[in-house]
Order: structure tokens, then C-alpha cells, then sequence
């Protein structure tokens, strides 16, 4: 259950960072004529500093069930696809109105609303499109294919995603509770991360113990990384994140640290992050990544 | 060729509607607790008096290649999904910016943008997680399945519905030309409504030669019905319709009609629809609700 010595994380990151990149560039959408403005806003987006995180979950999950890279990575695709499309309806002024994201102009001050709206639709859409590719669907069992789009779906939609937003937004200037706070959170961020890791896990053909056990992981490192938006929303530092901090105070946001206090939300945290690496005790060698990542989830700066 | 005597239309309609009306309640997306708002949101729009054109044409496809209706159900209810989130999406005020749709106040002015941003996004994602379902999927080839997600997201995404809106809304307010107009059309309308068809025939089971058929078909009808759409604008009347009449005009978009005049807007409407029903030939009985449909797109008063 130690991580390994000798393990480089940013050596990892950097490495599949780039893997991901190519592939994003390889797969991004492309609309002809009168809409190519739609492909200049999309490809803004996608390429306005992300971590990357979703798609390295995706394959660190495929990895810990040895599965093939190469057939992990268009899904892993789809997910910094469908990430990038939430961030990009978030910041709408009719939402959280935001005008920086990782030191950017957002995607609505640089194209307008109506062209962020569409970019975000398009690479919403466009997920599902990349997904489906023949280069999953020649390589394994096509029943694990629609299992994974289903999750997919799943975790981005109503019952995901758009429902923590959805929550989010309702709750914004109102007193509310951890179990409301808890429902945000877990729905928002959590689902498509718990997603990440366990659709690698789903394309790599892992059991269903595994694929169980990676869920689970995910589950308490989505958790533990929207603590850590949280607390570095009050300590971090505004230049590394390239936006301001101190917002959610600002806008009367209830937090881990502005329910629980500072001290008990960084407990929280490390409490998630081990469950996260005890999840992994069935794993050898091959988890190895996900361990680290679970940390660096506490570590990072931004 | 010759539409069957003792057809009705009307009635099979009304039949179809019901089936898909049904079914779209029994698969209505349910987000919990803090976020169930956005159901409402989801469910107003949803049934806020809609032809369920999609739905009936992707069931009509499956039927004409005598697939079986309860397996292309969930599908047909994911198209309308789509149709009813790109509707929510179209109004708001930074896109087309109306406020009623059939006579009811749009979603945004029922529930304010941000939900309406977002029960569009959860509609859309739904629609994958339900075309994904299990009441598929163990009904057909997987591969089968795999084939339509693909087609639809497609259809919907930046190389279909969401790049015809994208060129609408930049072409807005300027001189365009015909080429430009029928981009708009095809992948604003057509795109969807050829994968409503050729859907329901890819879950029926169909032949490759009979998909390619229907699709033909899809196409015809889709470009069809946008003629009729600019038509009705002109010649329509605003009580059946549900909003004014006139709109494309006051707002100097360029239509058919516009550009090539009410008559020969007309005549290639009437020449698309022949079409469309000769690109039928090769199908008998199972058929003719889609040779009767092509007509109801020039027939229709909304």
C-alpha cells in the first residue's frame, strides 16, 4: 500500500499529459465552412491549460487492469471533452459568470454567449460521437463499449453532473447544510471522476471486483479533490490558479472550510485519500499511478 | 408508390404520439433532492405540445424495415431528447432569443437561464444514457447499438445540428447565399431528422442497402421540412403555429422564400418530397406511413 520509492509523478503527468494533448488534437472536432468559429471556440477551450486529470484518471484505470493504452485513450478523450464543455456553460454569465478560467478570458468573453453555448453543446455531443470510434469498438467486446457510454452518460447528466450544477446554482446565497453541500459536490465533480476511473477500468477489460475497487477509489478521490478546490480557494495562491481567490467567500458560497473549518476539511481530506489508496490494497504494481495521484490531489496547487 | 387508399394519416399520427408521449414520461430523467428543478425544467419542454417528429419518423424507419417498435422506442425518445434540448438551447436570449414556443413561455422564462442551459445539457446527455439502455441493448447486436449512438451523435453534434445553428446564428443580420443557406439547413434540421430515420432502421435490423434508402429518404424530408418551416413563417397562421409569423423576416434572416421566391421555394419543396418517395421504391406496405409522412411536411399548418 506504500507508494513505491522511485516513483516520479511529474515525470508521469507530464508524460501523459502530452499523450493527451496529441490525442485531443487528433480527435477535435472539425465543422466545415460557415461554422468554423465553432471548432475555434471548441479547440480554445480544450486547449486553455487543463490538467488533464479526468483522462489520466481514465487511463491510470485502464492501467491498473493492464489494459491497452491506446484503446483507453478516445474515451479518455471524451472525458476532457465533456469536462471542458462544463466548465464552459459554468462560467456563462447566466451561471457562475466567471471571465477568467486558468488565467484565460473565458470561452463567452473571447466568442460571445450564443458560440460558447454552441462549443460547449458541440463537444458535449461530440464525446459521445468520439467514443463510439471504431478504435474502441474493433478492439474489445462491444457490450463493454455501450457499458462504458451508459456510465458515461450517466455520470454527466441528470443524474450527474447537471444535477450538481443544477444544485449548485440553486443554492448559491442561500444557508446550506453538508448534506446539501455533499450533494453538490458528489454529483458536480464527483460522478465524472468516479466515471474516469472506472470506464479505463471498463475498456481494459478489468473484473468486476476491480472495476468495483476503482469506482470506489474514485469515489473518495472525487470527493477529496473538491475539499481541495475548496481549501485552495482560501489559501491558494491566485497566480498559480490563475484566477482570483477568496470567490467563494465573496459570493456567500458555503465550502468544507466555511462549514466545517479549515482544520477539519484538510481531516476530511486526508481521511478520503486513504480510503482512496486502501481501495487499491487488491492492486499490485499496476495501481501504482492511482496511489500517487490520490495524493497529488492534496499536493497540487492549482 | 401511389400512397395505399385508407390511410390514415391523421390517426396513425395521433397513435404514434400517444406511444412516444407514454414513453417519454416512463423515461423521464430524475435528478434528486437539491437539484429537482431541473426535472421540471426537463419535463415542461419536453411536453410542451411538440410533434414528435422525430420519434415517429425513427419508429416509422424501424417499422419499414420490420424491425420491432418496442426495441427502437428508447431511441426514438433519445431523438427527441436532443430535439428538445437544441429547442431550449436555440431560445435563449444570447441565441434566438424568444420568449414563446407553441404558444407556451420558453424555458428561460419560466425557469431562468441558467436552468434552461442546463436542463438542455441533461437532456442531451440523457439521451445517451437511454439510447444505451438495456432494453436495447439485450435485444439486438451490440454493434448495432454502437452503430446508432455513433450516427446520432453525429447527426446532433459540431459536424451536424450544432454546426447549423452555429452558422445561423453568425449569419444572422448579413447577405448569405443559397450554398450557405442549405449548410444551415442540413446540418441544422436535416442532419437529425436523416438520423431519425435511418435509426430506427440500423435498430430495426435492417439490410445495408435498405439504411442507405431510408437515410436518402431522411434527407429529402429534412430539407423539406425546412422549406415548409420558411413557408410557414410567411404564409402561416400564428394561432396554429403558437408564435408570430413574420419572425424570419423582421429579423432579415435569409429563407427560401426570401431567396428564391414563395413559388419556386414551392416547387422544390414539392420536387424534394417526390423524391423522397422514390428513394422508397424498394420498400412495400411496412413503408407507407413514410410515404404518407413526406407528404404531411408540406401539408402541416405548424
Amino acid at each position: 500500500m506504500a507508494n513505491e520509492p522511485g516513483f516520479d509523478l511529474k515525470a508521469y503527468l507530464g508524460e501523459k499529459r502530452a499523450i493527451v494533448d496529441r490525442a485531443l488534437r487528433d480527435n477535435l472536432p472539425r465543422s466545415s465552412g460557415p461554422a468554423s468559429e465553432l471548432n475555434q471556440a471548441m479547440e480554445y477551450s480544450l486547449f486553455a491549460g487543463g490538467k488533464r486529470l479526468r483522462p489520466i484518471l481514465c487511463m491510470a484505470g485502464g492501467a491498473a487492469v493492464e489494459g491497452d493504452e491506446e484503446t483507453v485513450l478516445p474515451v479518455a478523450c471524451a472525458l476532457e471533452f465533456i469536462h471542458t464543455y462544463s466548465l464552459m456553460h459554468d462560467d456563462l454569465p447566466a451561471m457562475d459568470d466567471d471571465d477568467l478560467r486558468r488565467g484565460k478570458p473565458t470561452s463567452h468573453k473571447v466568442f460571445g454567449e450564443a458560440m460558447a453555448v454552441l462549443a460547449g453543446d458541440g463537444l458535449l455531443t461530440e464525446a459521445f460521437f468520439l467514443m463510439t470510434s471504431p478504435k474502441i469498438a474493433g478492439r474489445i467486446p462491444p457490450r463493454a463499449l455501450i457499458r462504458v457510454t451508459r456510465m458515461i452518460a450517466r455520470a454527466a447528466g441528470p443524474a450527474g453532473m447537471v444535477a450538481g450544477q443544477a444544485a449548485d446554482i440553486r443554492s448559491e446565497g442561500q444557508q446550506i447544510d453538508l448534506d446539501v453541500l455533499e450533494y453538490i459536490h458528489a454529483h458536480k465533480t464527483g460522478a465524472l471522476i468516479t466515471a474516469s476511473v472506472a470506464s479505463g477500468a471498463v475498456i481494459g477489460l478489468g473484473e468486476a471486483s476491480q472495476i468495483q475497487a476503482l469506482a470506489d477509489y474514485g469515489k473518495k478521490i472525487g470527493a477529496a479533490f473538491q475539499i481541495s478546490d475548496d481549501i485552495l480557494d482560501v489559501e491558494g495562491d491566485s497566480h498559480a490558479m490563475g484566477k482570483r481567490t477568496g470567490a467563494d467567500e465573496r459570493k456567500g458560497k458555503a465550502t468544507y472550510p466555511s462549514l466545517l473549518g479549515l482544520a477539519r476539511a484538510k481531516e476530511i481530506q486526508s481521511g478520503l485519500i486513504e480510503e482512496a489508496v486502501t481501495a487499491l490494497s487488491g492492486f499490485g504494481k499496476a495501481a501504482e499511478p492511482l496511489r500517487h495521484l490520490a495524493r497529488y490531489i492534496i499536493e497540487r496547487k492549482k
